[in-house]
């Protein structure tokens, strides 16, 4: 079995664990004492391969990192800065894309402004995908470095103090870098530039996927500490149930959560500080303007900062201070540095190079799929949405049960959406989404509204009959 | 001598045959029983040359399957996706930049807008070149690369009954491809969407240059067969008369033809469905627009395509079913990756790193060469009509005689203009090109029109003094 | 320490003339009979070593040399067309730019438009950097493959006739190769189009840094020759002061150059014509127009031409004739291929692949640096002067003693400026600049005009109190 790096949840955490012993042996013998982070030479174990770069948005640096990763291991490179002008423009899906390119290179990877497009190109293939980014989505080789830089600067990443500078709310990534931190057991502090926090779909996906919960000011520790740190809330990860049920009540876990407290003086040190910038692509008109902080050596003069890391995913405009670039704690280059070695050990482990990385199969997903064509993912920017792509692609959903009603996840773009109606195909009838799942039947449906759910010849019921669903499963 | 591809006519049969035998070769070798027409690893032949790739349309597929046959034999590329915006904006010729092109690598790949440009490139340059699409003129390599998977798939090409299907008036894949199994005896059997057609010329040259002619509904055969079948004409190559003279009777070889007739039940069994897109981008805004017919599932359930390979240069829109991706008698994805071989092929062969493969020098060329100045071609996409190409570069024609007058065929873009005037030099008179030529005077002269004919001096007479020329040759 | 190639100051003649023997023994090695100036093959002593070209104007030409050259010497590289639309376009620095890309390559290419932006380039990265062109400024590379081709072609370069034919205004590639022919003690012989003539600061720095001054057509000796030679003045550099001092009487020096006279009959041979082309894209409106002249094989017809090397750096337009490409003393072409053993020798002497070719350090610059941030750089094609260099980046000058004022040359664009007030930090006062410095006081300031200069809090004297400086150094 073949696999893909699509988002973080592609891997398990001893797999990325695995992943970053394996970075950080091509770092002990293929750099020099000078800089010890820069890797150099080659190590020509890939010299039969070739890699191929679709970049569908033009991006020199995440190419050029992916490149030299595959040059530094010997193979060779197929390269395609900016296929937005080629076989797209003349109406190509996705789907014909890979299975065409499968044929020239061992390996593709992808960056596509649609989100999921990089999914549906896996699905689609049978030679490993890597996603470089998909539009607002994932860019998991991005968080994959972050967190080895964090790790590698810092020894651990559980219990870390990682504070979040800037646009937390359209920044992907941000938004996996956030996921990846919870799975690892470090601590969330936000501090978002004005109007820019992270959105709730990526709190509420820290807690229902990840058990990351809200910690209120409160519940900080060591109110002398808080007063000068102005944040009102911390994501914190107790414990990880690895093997967390489906089923298992919600709101008890919640409960359990709400009742976690941090150590007193928790936050009086901050382990590091990642700086964003202003995501203008991604943001609609109305959004930008207003002043945007920035992280300079005057920002970091207070005791809690004497030994913050200082990252930021580049490229930089004006949110991160020029002062700091010879500062000690300003890592961001390493960080860059460490994208080489990090997709080295990506592609070694992928190409089954380096045995005993990656398991034969990718993780179990925590959620049921649904497959049924009853409504669209609500996500203008997903692949399913494209025209090109309709003549193929289907919506498809992951099942996530919460506290009162049942959300549809995509399994693409990974948007949410809570359908109006839930029903069963045996039984034809729909009711309101307000109830908890208890089990799932295997002809569950879902509609957007009424309208729809009449159409495909549903009666709507006020009131589940029978109370709550019994499993069929 | 050096060989270069620029047409299909670059290459004899027996050389065609001989690269596909190459490719076979590297297909046994180089490719896994999972995927046995998808090349991996490295056979390291070219690994001291240098691929140069000039693309001035972008085309990331054919781009790719040239340089990654080229890594694939060991050897290194440089790459150029879209050179528009270079050294041709300052005004740079073709002959110019293949010779600086020529000190950098070993073989030029060249894709360009213009008709017969890459042949120029040729004529300029001492190392090989090979045409990698030159407007709507030809792709060669997409030929060789369906001819490959037709011979693989049916084990020969001979009496193999193609259907064509979609837009067969544009496409310089449809004409390569045409031309090519005329040369190897297929039976073409067009299919063309509405006002799309093969358009005369490529009729007219299917007869002159390759013997093979139409066959009207009435010498088809069966004619129960014929009912299901709606096709008007069927193109066939009754035999292959190796040397035939230019000066053969050409009505009495027609005449032959004419009297050919299908046996019975022929075309019971439809071989290959060759199907390719509306060629929007080579069109005039009044050519688009009405249905475009499709190919799928349902099209294919009759038993006459029982076993009919499902062919497509893709890219595909929609006139080529999704529904058809998993049918075994799908081979467009497998004849993309047929791509590899064949230009592996082509490569190593063209480089003498593989023997024996080509001729020391191209194949002799049917018709003489007409070199005066005396008219331009008249098709304003071919490279001779460029402005930029017109301080170096004059027009030059093939001289092909046909039933009642003579023809010209730019040797460049091979649009055929006949001229309305012909005489001699010698003797400055011209008279209407309105007979047979017995002979090539080799003072022959041409001309567009009267006017023209005038200004250079020359004097017109009502029919040929002295009957018709004798030869001097 | 690390070398760089910025401008052909950053290499002595020696280093020069050794990386031309590099060359050689490239051509010598690694070319056949039939091509002896041709690169074929590999010699693989860089086969662990990445370049990255990062071209943010496109060039095919110039970057396929490089990467010829590299791939030829066995290395591998990281293509970048046209990094317009990438992190530049979010606002990246040239600064991060390069701290990002040293970790994927072991040498970065970079041509730019903005002057100056490839040494702000090398200043910022510990990877070595070569400058392919940085707007008007320089294109050393094409200047060592000038003066190789010279040298290869008439044995030497020392007083050479080397007549510079066209737009000798607008061209960076005709500055650096006139200040590069100063250097080697050739004569230079302009011969500009209509009104595009050397610029006035290239005759200033052809007097200041390189000892070349003009001779007036009285003293170019046998005037019989020169009647039929058209040219005003020819500049020649009588002999090189190796270690000429910053303080010598600059009167003194050009008095001694003004006494120069030409050998009767100097300028009876022509060694070689260099044509440029019209740079329009370098052009305001208003300069464009008027005929510009054409090199042709008519022009060539004069007996001091029959050994004249016909020299072009490419792409041409309609300034050089086709009629010359046979000529055997056109070597435009041969000079193209000379850039693969340059480059190949320049990179291997840069890696330190080939030892004892680049000293230790870079050539001592002659002129003294002014850091204070008082006055910008006038050029508003300087890398100093864009928004986004100014987040880090500050002007920087030379400064450049002359008869009877100081000017200061950008170290970045190198463009000159005088400023109008001079005066030292510790007596607070500054004069105006229209008298010779005899010594440089560390605390030494300048201003672009009185305003700024009261602003500083600087008090203007209508004359330099107590005489002239006296130096405390």
């Amino acid at each position: 079995m073949r696999r893909d790096l699509i988002t973080l949840d592609d891997l398990t955490e001893t797999e990325i664990q695995a992943l970053f012993g394996l970075a950080e042996d091509f770092l002990q013998r293929m750099t020099s004492p000078d800089h010890p982070h820069r890797i150099r030479g080659r190590d020509p174990i890939a010299q039969d391969f070739v890699l191929a770069t679709l970049f569908y948005e033009a991006s020199t640096r995440t190419r050029f990192s992916f490149e030299a990763a595959m040059l530094r291991l010997g193979g060779e490179v197929l390269s395609s800065a900016d296929p937005k002008t080629t076989s797209a423009s003349k109406g190509e899906t996705m789907a014909d894309t890979v299975r065409v390119v499968e044929n020239y290179a061992d390996l593709i990877v992808i960056r596509h402004p649609w989100e999921g497009a990089v999914r549906v190109a896996a699905e689609y293939t049978d030679v490993p995908v890597i996603n470089a980014g998909d539009g607002g989505h994932e860019h998991p080789t991005q968080t994959l470095c972050d967190l080895f830089t964090l790790q590698r600067e810092k020894g651990t990443l559980k219990n870390l103090n990682v504070l979040l500078w800037g646009d937390l709310k359209n920044g992907r990534t941000v938004h996996s870098l956030v996921y990846g931190l919870a799975r690892f057991g470090a601590r969330i502090i936000p501090m978002p530039a004005d109007g820019l926090g992270l959105p709730d779909h990526v709190i509420h996906r820290l807690s229902r996927d990840y058990d990351c919960i809200p910690i209120d000011k409160k519940d900080m520790g060591d109110t002398r500490v808080l007063d000068e740190l102005p944040v009102d809330v911390v994501y914190v990860t107790p414990e990880k149930p690895h093997q967390r049920s489906l089923f298992t009540d919600v709101g008890e876990v919640e409960d359990k959560h709400l009742r976690t407290r941090l150590p007193s003086n928790a936050l009086a040190k901050i382990d590091a500080c990642y700086v964003t910038r202003l995501q203008k692509e991604r943001m609609s008109g109305n959004e930008a303007g207003g002043e945007y902080p920035m992280v300079d050596a005057k920002f970091l003069k207070g005791r809690r900062y004497k030994e913050s890391s200082v990252m930021h995913p580049l490229p930089r405009v004006s949110e991160l201070g020029y002062d700091l670039d010879d500062d000690r704690r300003a890592v961001y280059f390493k960080q860059a540095a460490y994208g080489v070695p990090i997709r080295m050990a990506l592609i070694a482990a992928i190409l089954k190079l380096k045995q005993g990385i990656l398991a034969e199969e990718p993780p179990h997903r925590l959620h049921p799929v649904y497959r049924e064509r009853t409504l669209p993912c609500p996500n203008p920017q997903c692949v399913t949405c494209q025209e090109s792509e309709q003549r193929y692609l289907w919506p498809r959903f992951w099942i996530v049960p919460v506290a009162n009603s049942v959300l549809l996840r995509c399994t693409f773009c990974e948007h949410e959406i809570t359908p109006a109606l839930v029903g069963t195909a045996s039984s034809k009838t729909v009711h309101a989404n307000t109830s908890r799942l208890e089990s799932l039947p295997t002809d569950l449906v879902f509609f957007a509204h009424e309208e729809s759910a009449r159409q495909a010849g549903y009666r709507f019921e006020s009131t589940p009959s029978g109370g709550k669903y019994s499993s069929s499963k």
